[in-house]
This record gives C-alpha cells, structure tokens and sequence, in this order.
C-alpha cells in the first residue's frame, strides 16, 4: 500500500523510518511512504497556509487552497484512495480503523494544525479520524502513529501469531507479560507460568485478560463477557 | 520542566524538534529534554533489552532489569518525577492528564514496547497511560504527542487567549473555523462571520460548539449541556 502524508512541516518526518515496525514494512515492499509538502501547493507569492479567522479571535487558521490542491496532487487515481483529516471531532482512531486503513490501497493523511483548519478542507476528505480526547499542536504525531499501526498489521512485518495474540485482537486487554528473571526485587512471576502446563497457562492468561478489562475498561466487554464468571 | 524520554530507540526522536512547539517550549526556557537509551543500562555484555515470555507465547518480552535502572537513573531526585508509562491497559490520555503532566517539574516517560513490557515494570512508575485503543509498535509516537500535547500548555509558548478557544477546553469540541476567501469551490463562509457584528459571531460559535459535540461526541456533555436548547 502507499501512503501519502500532506504536512506543512515535512522535517517531521526525517526519522519516521528510525521506526523499525515502518522500516519493516518499506523494506518488505509492504508499503511505499510519500511526504508532500503542503506549502508547495500554496498560490502566490508567500506560499501561505494560512491566514486569520473570519470572525476574529486568537491564532491562525490553515487555507483550503493549499490543502485541497495538495490533496488532489496526491490521489492520482491509479489508485483506490482513502482520504483522512485529523481533528478532536473526528471518528475516534480504534484498533478496527487501524485494520480497515491497512487494506487500502492508498492512504492519504491530510495534517492539519489544531489550532483551526478551514471547514471547508473536511468536505473534501473521505473520514476525519481524532486520536484521543486531548489537543496536539498538528496532525504530524497523529500521522505517525496511524502509519505505525497500519504497518505492522501488514503482511510479514510481524512474526506470524503476534498480531492474534494482543489487546483488543479479541476485544480485550493483553494479560500480563513477564520475562527471565523469575523474581526481581521480591516480585516473583506467577508459578503457573513457569509450570510448563500449556493448558493451566491458556487457562490464566483468558481469565487475567478477562478480569483485568472488567477492571479496567468494562466499556470494552460486550454484555455476556460482563457477566460471565471467568 | 524536564521531559526525560526512555527508550530503546532514542534516532526516533532525531526531529523531535522540528515540531515548532516543542522547539519553541525548549528555546525559551520552558522545557528541557532529556532522551535516555535504555539498553545503555541493561546488564550482561549483550546488553539484551527483551527476552522471551514465561509460560511460551509468540514475541519478545521487555526486560524488567533495564527499565527500572533507566528510571532510577532518570529520576535524580532534584526534582518531583511524575514516571510514567504507556499500556493499551492504562488510564486514557485526556486533555485534562496533559494540564496535569504540564504542572509536573520532572516527567518521566517509560516507552515500552506493546508486544509486551514485563509486568513489573508498571509497579516502578506512577502512573500507566493509554493513547487510544490502537496498536502502537512502541511507545516512542505515544511519547512524541505526551511531549508535544504538554509543550503547548506550558507558559508563553501559544500566543496568551488561544488556549481558552481550543476544543474541550470548555469541554466541548471547537466551532468550525473559515480563513478566506470568502468562496471556494462553491463553498460560501457563514455570513455571520462576515458580519462584523461580535455579539452574533459569538453566540453562533457557542451554538455551533454545542451542536456539533451534541452530534458527534454526546459523551463529552454535562447533563445541562445535553439538554440545554441551544
């Protein structure tokens, strides 16, 4: 698959494939990654992005021009493209969201800059996505961190089973991980780990993910995991 | 403040700083950033930072040793250290926890990789964080929004007044914003914007905000909110 990040800051992305999970998926030829510079679309002189609010107030609001010429240079139409914006009002980003962008052929992120992007920009975008409940300075690191989580569900970039084996894979959380040593300033690792009984083990890693996400996160359970006895 | 960073590939935070409000919090003062490479403190010639999961499974497990000698290290003790670290598991990173992290004089920020981190690494922080229930390779992009999301927070670094209009800052998702021009592609601003009357500018932007997070974000509204007539 490509994708094609749109960003006012282009050096953002110098040390992208320091990621080894990205890396792993350029290297494999799983995914061809193409940075463009929304500036360069910008009409005249000045190559402005943006400009001050209709209506007033604080800070600067990105341009539509810019933004949607760029849009329009990156889908070439060789291509099935599914085009993405960033915003707090967005769809929030979700495991599910992840899986469905890695199937596209091309995904194209649109970064804008929180502090306002002309309205207009979102009707020219396929989904508006948002990350979490909390404000970052542009859609740079949102970008990012759905190129990693696209990467690794695709084919061959992680071992064969990982990707079963996570949270929320089955609507869960993960359980509990533990590693040599067997105890490390008094903390021992639970006894049925180290029992060699395969089953015993399936058995106390389901009833751990189970019990930690009713503790946890009980909006993820669906009714009958709610109330089931595990 | 200070923003120690830890982990097993600090090249990811080579362009840390050519996220402008990152840059702009450490060139005046505000924020100091400290990347510490994990596997510079786990023992053995081999300097292993993962091993195998007890009880079998596919991945590598973060080893607990390094980690927790990362954070002593880190933690200098001239400064109150908030330590924390990232985990679909944790408490869901909000706006209101980046207000929290940017009152902190030290935060620490524990970048674990998802395949799994040796369940007592959590018992040596104060905090576990989750970014979304998404899939990330490691907790580096989840470190790179912490930064940034508390960077902008911190004094004099966004123009005084932005702060105030932002989205969930009143605890609602932001107006729709328009630069110009006044048509684009069809597209007209709200004349009301145009107006040049404050007091209507204001109260449809208060209405819009009400609207729209009525519409897409329901869970974010106080019961008066949800049924106020606005």
């Amino acid at each position: 698959m490509k994708i094609s990040i749109l960003t006012i800051c282009p050096e953002m992305f110098e040390s992208i494939l320091k990621d080894h999970v990205i890396k792993r998926a350029v290297d494999l030829g799983q995914m061809v990654l193409n940075i463009m510079d929304i500036r360069s679309f910008a009409d005249g002189c000045y190559r402005k992005v943006d400009d001050s609010p209709y209506g007033g107030g604080f800070g600067m609001v990105m341009r539509v021009q810019p933004v949607v010429d760029a849009v329009k240079a990156a889908d070439t139409g060789e291509m099935n493209a599914l085009k993405i914006a960033f915003s707090p009002a967005g769809t929030p980003f979700r495991q599910e969201l992840a899986q469905e962008f890695s199937r596209a052929d091309h995904l194209i992120l649109v970064c804008g800059h929180y502090e306002g992007m002309d309205e207009r920009i979102f009707t020219h975008v396929d989904k508006t996505v948002s990350m979490g409940d909390y404000i970052l300075s542009g859609g740079e690191i949102a970008a990012m961190a759905v190129t990693d989580a696209v990467a690794r569900l695709l084919s061959g970039v992680l071992k064969a089973g990982s990707l079963e084996e996570e949270s929320f894979s089955a609507g869960l959380l993960e359980y509990p991980q533990y590693t040599k040593p067997a105890e490390y300033l008094g903390e021992k690792v639970p006894e049925v780990l180290l029992s060699g009984n395969h089953e015993a083990v399936r058995r106390w890693r389901q009833e751990q993910a189970l019990e930690r996400t009713k503790r946890l996160r009980p909006d993820l359970l669906v009714p009958e995991q709610a109330f089931s006895s595990g």
